[in-house]
């Protein structure tokens, strides 16, 4: 089996541009490799092949370095899958158990406790999402009754470049977060697939960009700390991904916990998915093994991130042009592939007379109508039966061109100065 | 991306044997197929890729051409996640919802059952597996007090080569099995694995053997029709698989059903695996389409079958040459890779003073100091709170060699021979 290099991207790969690697039957038994067909592509252990197994947990230790001792990982057929089998690991509909997200929350994630019947409660968020004082409040003056579920045992949050806001916690900021998780005893599923993606700060528009950093030590060390990193309780299950920063259609990740958290973790995945897919695990393996290793790994992602820096200032110079700036806010992300519109509502012409929802779904008609998709902001909700806080608009820039960026800022621009009479 | 064909089987695969199949990163834009990397290797839909999903709906309609209009095909991630979602959507344990299954079950659909609280209820086997006179009697005299859970409305069976039994139900045993599932609106899992390894008939260790299919479409037109060909009703959930018949670590199979369960299928999946891996889906469509079409792969089943005849013919032999005759027996398997074997408990000069179970450790652990592992019949209880009603050995003739299934047999036998103190 020959294994292209991932095609994009292609400075941080240039070393390896048109190379091919090799898998065959029975390298192990050849002495040729320590990982080959004949064991990936055959019936496997739910926790994944050893090979990949040691890699990823290599690679955990190099970028968390948990603080207990009796940590593992297990690969897993992907964030969204790892998460299910978490949720109804901690969580029981018959118990009227519940969690804390981000007021806004990725959507996948609600969607999947929805049908487990698991209740979702929104936690305050500003420019660095979550914040601690409004989650302690809510389990400090937590009424079961009134709530219609259990006091809050587990806490659902994306700490970087979070999915739709965009926000990014700083390590303070995770600190607090993690003082109250002790406090209430909540156990934390930390989602991470942006974590990586954490770009240059942003410098306005005429600025000159500040130097990257230079080498692998200095890209870990800046990158602001994980919950994993934090976690001397051994309450957090960190689930990463290789969907955003390798290929979305491995489906292949792997989740990060106590012993006893895996264990049980294995248990689920032995009578449910059985593991991710042989050939992902093979071709992944010997992408960031043999043929990167940590450090080209880590180069790769050093690169990436300047690709997403370039893509974000370009999204940010759209809006400061096209935007009208009296009524559209948004914070420079600071990781992620997000950016959140924040559209100031008692603006409105029509603030006094129409709800929310109608003047969000009637800016969301004039984008499409204009040929582009912009996602409201109640598409996110965490709370689905509370009327909205705010008119926002998710946008992105992962994979469009510069000018197609362009071009759909501008045409939401309309949509907006259409839906304000701005004439 | 290069993919070289399956290297074991070769004389099916000659034709073919060492080249190489390329798939590329834009095929599609550039004209040069209809699958690529740009779409396997991307976010995908939950029922999988349109090109393998046309592949698998078209071998579905060649084999089983289901009897009404709405059937439909979703891809999964391999039967036993399929298996747990179907639980899932058909059972609810606060319902106290129930099972039927055959009495000694396939180990991995026992345990998912078991975690998500749904009963399981065993119905009595002959050589040609499930009795529906016995399911009937269940069915007819069910008392919810007695029983502690409601009558069941799902039969999961696996009518071809079971495991662990080797009993293939034959047609009139398929039709009688649906008359019943009628009669009492029971739902139907059917998983099959092990379909396409129905073997030659076997004659004995010195007659000749019969001659094989000689075309396609002689070797469909004797199949043993499918349950899901007969279901006028839409009562049938099939499950399939390439585990079994192309490679295990490709983590891809798919489900048949109407329309309506499919569409419940997708939306589990949805919130959950998010569907099978791009890189299995591309490297099995670009096998089984592209390389094989429905006649080459089609025809890789018949030889596969014919190999898995000449292992059971062997296996058998060892049996007929070292097993005790006066206390082992057997049914030739008519398909799959089990072979059950069963030793009859009241010959044992134990057996009015030791309990079966007992007797059935004492053979299994004598069968380990010999170096074989021979599975008890107690590990694939469906109810394992109810006392054995035999002594029973599952034995497996897939993947070792014929001196291998030899060495095994005789030492099993001896095994035998030692706890029946038979000198």
């Amino acid at each position: 089996m020959h294994i292209p290099m991932p095609p994009e991207f292609s400075k941080a790969a240039a070393h390896s541009a048109g190379r091919q690697v090799t898998i065959g039957k029975h390298d192990v038994a050849e002495k040729d490799g320590v990982f080959d067909l004949s064991i990936g592509l055959n019936y496997g252990q739910s926790i994944g092949s050893a090979q990949l197994l040691r890699w990823v947990t290599e690679h955990t230790e190099l970028v968390s370095r948990p603080p207990y001792a009796d940590w593992r990982c297990a690969l897993t057929i992907g964030s969204t899958g790892s998460l299910e089998a978490a949720y109804r690991m901690f969580c029981d509909r018959n118990r009227g158990d519940s969690i804390l997200t981000e007021e806004y929350s990725f959507s996948t994630a609600l969607e999947t406790a929805a049908p487990l019947g698991i209740k979702v409660f929104g936690v305050k968020i500003d420019d660095e999402g979550l914040i601690p004082a409004s989650m302690d409040e809510i389990l400090s003056t937590w009424d079961e009754t009134a709530r219609g579920a259990r006091k809050p045992t587990v806490l659902y949050t994306v700490p970087s470049g979070q999915n739709p806001t965009g926000a990014m916690q700083g390590e303070q900021r995770r600190r607090g977060i993690y003082e109250i998780c002790r406090k209430h005893d909540i156990f934390i599923f930390e989602d991470e697939p942006y974590y990586f993606l954490q770009m240059q700060p942003y410098t306005g528009p005429n600025a000159p960009a500040l130097p990257p950093p230079a080498t692998v030590e200095e890209f870990l060390g800046g990158l602001v700390p994980t919950l994993l990193s934090m976690d001397v309780d051994g309450r957090v299950m960190r689930h990463d991904s290789f969907s955003k920063v390798i290929v979305p259609g491995s489906r292949l990740g792997w989740v990060t916990a106590s012993e006893q958290v895996i264990e049980r973790y294995i248990r689920h995945a032995e009578c449910c998915s059985q593991g991710p897919s042989g050939f992902s695990q093979l071709i992944t393996y010997k992408l960031v093994d043999e043929e990167w290793g940590h450090e080209g790994y880590l180069k790769w992602l050093m690169n990436l991130r300047l690709e997403y820096t370039k893509r974000r200032n370009a999204i940010l110079a759209a809006c400061e042009k096209f935007l009208p700036r009296e009524v559209v806010s948004w914070t420079p992300p600071a990781a992620g592939m997000f950016l959140w519109l924040k559209v100031d509502h008692q603006l409105h012409p029509d603030a006094a007379t129409r709800c929310l929802i109608d003047i969000e779904q009637e800016i969301f008609d004039l984008c499409i109508d204009k040929g582009v998709l912009a996602c409201p902001g109640s598409w996110f909700r965490a709370e689905q039966d509370k009327p909205l806080s705010g008119l926002f608009f998710r946008t992105m820039f992962a994979s469009a061109s510069e000018e197609q960026m362009a071009v759909a800022i501008e045409r939401f621009g309309a949509a907006v100065r259409d839906s304000y009479r701005m004439g």
